[in-house]
C-alpha cells in the first residue's frame, strides 16, 4: 500500500495543542465552543485501538438544560472512518473480506464505548474507484442492499451490540435493471432492516466523477425513526446543498448524519464548516464522517484541472466530527489514521435550540416555497435593482480600483 | 464609557500567530484556506489608524483562473466595524453626531486603501438598544432611508470617494404610519441612492428584542446592480437561515453583506461558520461585519435566560472578515477594536466556481420548491420510516446507552 511521500499532520486539534494555555484555551472555545469534553475510554478498548492500529475518541456534552415532562433523551453516537485495506488493484473478493474483518474490529471498540448509533463512511464496501471512470472489476462490488453480503454481515453486528447502523455502500438495484446507486441503508439495533436512502445530490468536481455510474436519488428526504433518535442521511456532495439538511429537518430528523469520500486538495477548508452550519441552522445534530488515507489505482487517470494524469486519489483527510445544534462541536479524528469517535449527546437539545433561536418561528418558509417555484420556471426573472447612472447597454465591467487610491497592491 | 471588568482577547488570528510554525502553516491553511494573503497599507492610512485608535487590514486575492472573454473583475471590498463612540445615555443628538464623525474617518481610511464598495455594521446609526425593550429616546433616532441626516451624510462621501456605500440603519418609513424597519441603504458611487432593503428575519432570541420594534420586510431579495458588482444584504440574524442567502445568489448577488451586531456570549463560535457556508453553497463572496465593543444602558433589562438583570449588552466581538466562494476566508478584524478590512478580490471567481463545483446544475430547486410548499400546508405529513418493531403507541424515548457497554461515563 503506497503512501503519499509527504508526512500528513495528524490533525488541527493536534496543533492547538502546542499553543500557550491561555491562547489554547481561548481559540478552542471560539472554534469548538464550550459543550463537549473528553472522557475516559474503557481500557478493553484502548487496548483493542493499540493492538489494530486505530484511534478512538469519546466526548460527552453538556449544557442541555434539564427538562420537566422529558426525560434526557441521551444517545452514544459513533462515526468510524477507515482506510481500504488493501489496495483497488487486489482481487474485489479479497477487498471485501478485509474491509469486513477491518470493519468488525471496528465496530466492537465502538460497542465497548456503548455507541447506540453509528455511521459509516461512504461508500465503505468498495474502494472510491469513481475517480477512475472504469467500471470493472469495481462495479461488480456493488451489491444488494436488501440481501447483499454486507448487509447480512452488519445486521449480524446490529443484533449482536443492540446497535442502529448506518451502512452507506455502492448498491446494486436489481429490481431496476440493475441500476447503481449511492445508498445508506440503516439497520434496525435488533438486526432488522428499517429503509435505504440514495443521495440526493451527485458530485461533478474534480476526480469525483459519480454521475457517470449513478443518478440522483428519488426517496426524497426520508427521515429513520430509530430506537435511537430519528436520523436523516445527507450522503457526501449532499452536504454542499444547505436544502438538504433542511429537508431532513423538516422532517423530523433530530440527527443528521453525512457519509463522505472527500480528499484534502478539494475540501478540507469546507470540511468543519458545512456539516456545522447545517447543525446550527436546522436545530440538529451533524455527523460527518469521511474517508481517510490513499487510495491508488492500477490505471492513471485525469483530474480534469490541467495536472498530469496520476494513479492516487490524493489523500482522504478523515476528520470526522459531531456538531451540535448549539453551534459547539466535538474535536474530530485525526487526517491520518482509521479511528472510532464516540460522542454522548442529549437529544432533547434539539427542541431546545428551537425553542431558544426560534428558527422555525422566523424562517419564512412561504416565501422561499414561491421563490424556488418561479426560479425553477424559464422565465424566471431575477429580481435586480440596477444602478440607474451605469450605461444602458449590456452589463458593465467594474470600474478598476481607483488609481488615486491605489497603492495598496499592484 | 464603561468597559467590561474581563480583558478581551484581540482574535483568534493574533493566538494563532502564538504556534510553531509547522503548525501554523498547517492550521492556518486548513482554517482559512490558502486565497488571500496580507498587502501592504499605505502609510497615510496607517497614520490615521494610529492618531484614531483603529485598526487596519488588507488582503488581495489569488489563484482566480485569467480568462480569455472577460477581463479580471477586480473590486476592493470594505467592511467597516466601530464601537457607539459615547453610551446610550448621552443626548440622542451628540451620539449621532458623535457616529457620523467617527465614520467620516473610517471611511476615509476605506478610501486611502481603494475601498469600492463598503459595508457598515447593522443599526450603525443607533446604538442597539432593542434589548432594553424600551422605546425612548432611542426610537427617535430612526431616520428617513431616502432623506434623512444619515443617509445624506454618506451621500456626500460615496461621491467623493467614488464608492458604493451600504448603510445599514434603523429606518423610520415616513410613508407608512411611521413604522420602524432594519434597512440597508445602498448608496451608488455617485452619491445616488440605487435602493433599499429591509431585514427578512427577525430575531427572538435572548437580548435581541427586535420583533417588539419591527417586523419581517416585504421587499423579498433585491440584488443592487452597483459600477462594482452586483450586491445582496442579508441582515444580522438572516445569516442563520440558509434559503436567505441563497435567495440573493439565485437573483444574481455576487457579493453577500452581512451586516450584524452579534455578542460574544450568543453566538462567536456561529460567526466563522454562516457567512462562509453561504459563500461556498452559493458561489458567491460574502462579507460579515459585526459590531465591536460594549454598549451599556441606563436601566437594568433581563436576558430571559434566568440571570440577574443587567444594563450591558455583553461583548459585541467584530472579527469582520470576507469569505471567497471557494471557501477561502481572510483573517478577521480583532474582537476589541473599531477597524477597516479591505479585500481586493475578483469577482469572475463567482462564475468559476459555479462551473467547477457544479452546485447550479446538482442543486435539484425543483424538488426543494415542492418540498417548502408543501411543508407550509397545514395538512403537512414529514416523510417518516419507522422501525416496524417500536412499540407502537406514541413515540418512544430512546433507549439509555447500553448498561454492558456503559463504561464511559456515569
Amino acid at each position: 500500500m503506497s503512501a503519499p511521500a509527504k508526512v500528513e499532520m495528524e490533525s488541527v486539534e493536534s496543533s492547538l495543542e502546542n499553543l500557550p494555555p491561555q491562547d489554547k484555551t481561548f481559540v478552542q472555545k471560539i472554534l469548538y465552543g464550550d459543550s463537549f469534553s473528553a472522557v475516559e475510554i474503557p481500557e478493553a478498548v484502548r487496548q483493542m485501538a493499540a493492538q489494530n492500529d486505530f484511534e478512538v475518541k469519546a466526548f460527552k456534552q453538556h449544557g442541555v438544560i434539564p427538562e420537566q415532562t422529558r426525560a434526557p433523551r441521551i444517545v452514544r453516537v459513533g462515526a468510524i472512518q477507515n482506510k481500504i485495506p488493501v489496495q483497488p488493484d487486489a482481487p474485489i473478493q479479497e477487498q471485501l473480506r478485509a474491509l469486513h474483518e477491518r470493519m468488525a474490529v471496528l465496530i466492537q471498540a465502538a460497542a465497548g464505548m456503548g455507541v447506540n448509533v453509528v455511521c459509516l463512511q461512504e461508500g465503505w464496501n468498495i474502494p472510491f474507484f469513481m475517480c477512475t471512470r472504469e467500471r470493472y472489476p469495481w462495479c461488480e462490488m456493488a451489491e444488494s442492499a436488501t440481501n447483499g453480503p454486507t448487509v447480512l454481515f452488519l445486521q449480524e453486528l446490529a443484533r449482536t451490540y443492540n446497535m442502529v447502523i448506518i451502512s452507506p455502500i455502492l448498491e446494486r438495484d436489481e429490481v431496476h435493471m440493475n441500476q447503481i446507486k449511492n445508498t445508506a441503508v440503516v439497520i434496525s439495533n435488533n438486526g432488522g432492516i428499517i429503509g435505504k436512502h440514495s443521495k440526493n445530490h451527485i458530485p461533478r468536481v474534480g476526480d469525483f466523477n459519480e454521475a457517470s455510474y449513478y443518478v440522483e436519488g428519488t426517496d426524497g428526504h426520508p427521515v429513520f425513526e430509530t430506537a435511537f433518535g430519528k436520523i436523516g442521511i445527507a450522503i457526501c456532495y449532499g452536504r454542499h446543498h444547505p436544502l438538504n439538511w433542511q429537508a431532513f429537518a423538516l422532517n423530523g430528523a433530530e440527527m443528521i448524519f453525512n457519509p463522505s469520500a472527500t480528499v484534502a486538495g478539494l475540501s478540507e477548508p469546507l470540511w468543519g464548516i458545512e456539516a456545522r452550519n447545517a447543525a446550527i441552522a436546522n436545530s440538529v445534530y451533524t455527523i460527518g464522517v469521511n474517508r481517510v488515507g490513499c487510495e491508488t489505482y492500477p490505471n492513471a487517470f485525469t483530474s480534469g484541472n490541467g495536472t498530469p494524469a496520476h494513479k492516487d486519489f490524493g489523500w482522504f483527510f478523515g476528520s470526522s466530527y459531531l456538531a451540535a445544534p448549539n453551534g459547539s462541536r466535538t474535536p474530530g479524528l485525526s487526517r491520518t489514521h482509521d479511528g472510532v469517535l464516540c460522542t454522548e449527546i442529549d437529544l432533547n437539545l434539539c427542541r431546545q435550540c428551537q425553542d431558544i433561536w426560534s428558527f422555525p418561528m422566523t424562517g419564512r418558509h412561504e416565501m422561499y416555497a414561491k421563490l424556488l417555484t418561479a426560479y425553477c420556471r424559464d422565465d424566471f426573472v431575477p429580481q435586480t435593482v440596477r444602478d440607474p447612472s451605469l450605461p444602458v447597454a449590456g452589463r458593465q465591467q467594474p470600474q478598476p480600483a481607483q488609481a488615486q487610491a491605489s497603492p495598496v497592491c499592484k
